[in-house]
C-alpha cells in the first residue's frame, strides 16, 4: 500500500480523479486532496471530483495543499507545467516526493532539474490509459486496469525514497511499472502513440480530399477513432514530443515509399510476407494479455 | 422482396455465407446454391454454410448451379474471377443476371466486358462490410446490418431487369444503396479502406522499427486492428487496387509534409485548426447514424 498520509493530486480531470478513485478502491486510506483552478470551471470540476469520491478536499491553491502531503501528482496539461514547477519551488520540504502523468517526459524532466531545489525527488509517470472522455465527470476506478503499464523515468541518481514512493502508487493501482530514460521513452511513445494519433488525424483529411464519406465503414471508424481526441490536449502533446514526433513522421514516410515499391512490384511475395509480418507481430503483441 | 426463384452463392466464406443468411432472415423464400471448391477444404465450408441454414444445397461445379438460377453472385476473392467469367460465359442464358461482393470494381468490370455474352446484364456491387474472421462458421445474418452502404456500379448502358434485382437483392438484406462508377468507387475506397489498411500494417512495422511494444496500448490497438485482416485475401485487392492506391499513398506522403511543417512552426494556430477539422469532420460524419 502507499505509504503517505496525505497525496496531493494536482488537475481532477479524467486522469486525476480516476486515479482518485482507483487509489480508494485499493484502500488507500490516506487524504486525497485536489487542486483545481480558482475559476468557475476549476471550481465545478473540484466539486464534482469530491461528489465522485474521488478526493477528500478541493483546493485552489497549491500552497493550500503540499505543505502536508508526501506526494504530489501533476495531472493537469504539459503547457501548465512550467508554471507548475515554479509554484512547487516555493513550497518544497524534505518529504516531499513529486511526480506527473504527463505524455512526454524528457521536457518535464527539464523542468523539474531547472526548476526544483531537489529534483532528485521528482520520479516521472508516464501510465498508459486514457480516453476520449475528459472531466471528473468520465473518471473511473478501474481506467488504470488491464495490465496497460505505467512508465517511470527516474534517473540514475534519484531518491530512494522517492522511487519507492512512485512505484508503490502505481502497484497500489494495479498497474506493471516500465523503467526507462525521458528520450527513450519519448522516441518510443512517438512511435506508438503520437504517430498513431497523428496517422488518424490524417486520414480523416484524406477522406475530406478525396470526397469519400459515403463509402467509409467501420475500419475507418476504428483507425480513425485516436482523432475524436481533445484537440488543445493533443496539441500540446504534441509540441512536448515535437522532435521525437518529427522522427517518427519521417520513417512513416519512408515506410510509404517502401511499400508503395512493393506495390509496383510484379513480384508479391515481399508484399504478402510484409502483411503477413505485420499481422503475426501485432497477434504476438495482443496474445499475452489481450491488451 | 428479390424476385428470385434461384439464387447461386460462389463462395461461402464470412461474405457468401452471411448474405445466405441475410437473405433468409428477410424472408426469401426461393432456393439458394452455394459452390465451393471440389477439394476437401471447399466441401467443408459447404456443408457448414448448409447447417448454419446459409444455402440449400451445395455444388462443386458452376454448371449444376448457373442454369436454373436468375441471379449468381460472386464472393469469391478477386483473384478467381477470370476463371469465373470465363465459365459463366459458357453457362450464360438470357434471364441471368450477376453481380459481385469484390472490394474493387474497375477490374471486375473490365473482366465482364471482356468474357460474358452479354455484360449488360452484371453489375458490379460492394457490400461495406466485413470481418477479421473467416469462413462459414462466422458467418452471420447481421452483417450487413446497421446503414452500412452498398455501391453498385451499373454501367450507362447497363440492364434495366439486372439493375433492378441487384438494388433489390440489397434491400432486402437492409444495405442503403449508393450507385457511383467503378473509377470513383476504386478511388474513394483506396481512401477510406485500403489506405486505412495499410496504414495499419506500416504503424506495426513501425512499432516493431523503434522497438515500442512494451508501450503500446489501447489507442495503438485500434488504430492497426486492420492489420490483423488475413493476408492473402488483402493482398488480392491492393493488387486489384494498385493504381487508385498508389495514389492514395503519394497523396499521404503528401500529408505528412504537410504535417511536419505545421509542427515545425512556432505558431501553433494552424496546427490546432488541423486537428480541430478532424475531429469535426469525422464526428459528424459519426452523428447520422453511429456507423
Amino acid at each position: 500500500m502507499l505509504d503517505a498520509k496525505q497525496v496531493t493530486i494536482v488537475g481532477v480531470g479524467l486522469l486525476g480523479a480516476s486515479l482518485g478513485l482507483s487509489l480508494r478502491r485499493a484502500g488507500f486510506a490516506g487524504r486525497l486532496i485536489g487542486v483545481g483552478r480558482g475559476s468557475a470551471g476549476g471550481q465545478v470540476s473540484l466539486d464534482i471530483a469530491i461528489q465522485r469520491g474521488a478526493i477528500d478536499q478541493g483546493v485552489t491553491d497549491l500552497a493550500d495543499a503540499v505543505p502536508g502531503s508526501d506526494l504530489v501528482i501533476l495531472g493537469t496539461p504539459l503547457g501548465t507545467f512550467e508554471s507548475l514547477f515554479k509554484q512547487l519551488a516555493t513550497l518544497d520540504h524534505p518529504q516531499l516526493v513529486i511526480t506527473d502523468l504527463g505524455s512526454t517526459k524528457a521536457n518535464v524532466q527539464a523542468l523539474a532539474e531547472k526548476y526544483l531545489p531537489e529534483p532528485r525527488r521528482f520520479v516521472g509517470s508516464h501510465p498508459m490509459a486514457g480516453s476520449e472522455q475528459q472531466g471528473p465527470a468520465a473518471a473511473q476506478a478501474d481506467l488504470f486496469d488491464g495490465n496497460k503499464p505505467c512508465i517511470i523515468t527516474p534517473t540514475s541518481d534519484c531518491d530512494a525514497h522517492a522511487l519507492a514512493m512512485v512505484r508503490s502508487l502505481w502497484d497500489c493501482v494495479g498497474m506493471p511499472i516500465l523503467t526507462m530514460t525521458p528520450d527513450d521513452h519519448d522516441q518510443q511513445v512517438a512511435a506508438i502513440s503520437h504517430l498513431p494519433h497523428a496517422m488518424a488525424v490524417m486520414l480523416v483529411h484524406m477522406a475530406q480530399q478525396f470526397g469519400a464519406w459515403d463509402v467509409a465503414s467501420t475500419g475507418f471508424r476504428d483507425t480513425t477513432r485516436l482523432a475524436s481526441s481533445n484537440p488543445p490536449m493533443r496539441l500540446d502533446i504534441m509540441h512536448a514530443n515535437r522532435q521525437a514526433l518529427a522522427r517518427a513522421l519521417d520513417a512513416m514516410a519512408h515506410e510509404i515509399d517502401t511499400l508503395s515499391a512493393k506495390l509496383s512490384d510484379e513480384d508479391s511475395t515481399a508484399l504478402l510476407a510484409y502483411l503477413e509480418t505485420a499481422k503475426t507481430k501485432r497477434e504476438s503483441w495482443l496474445e499475452p494479455d489481450s491488451k
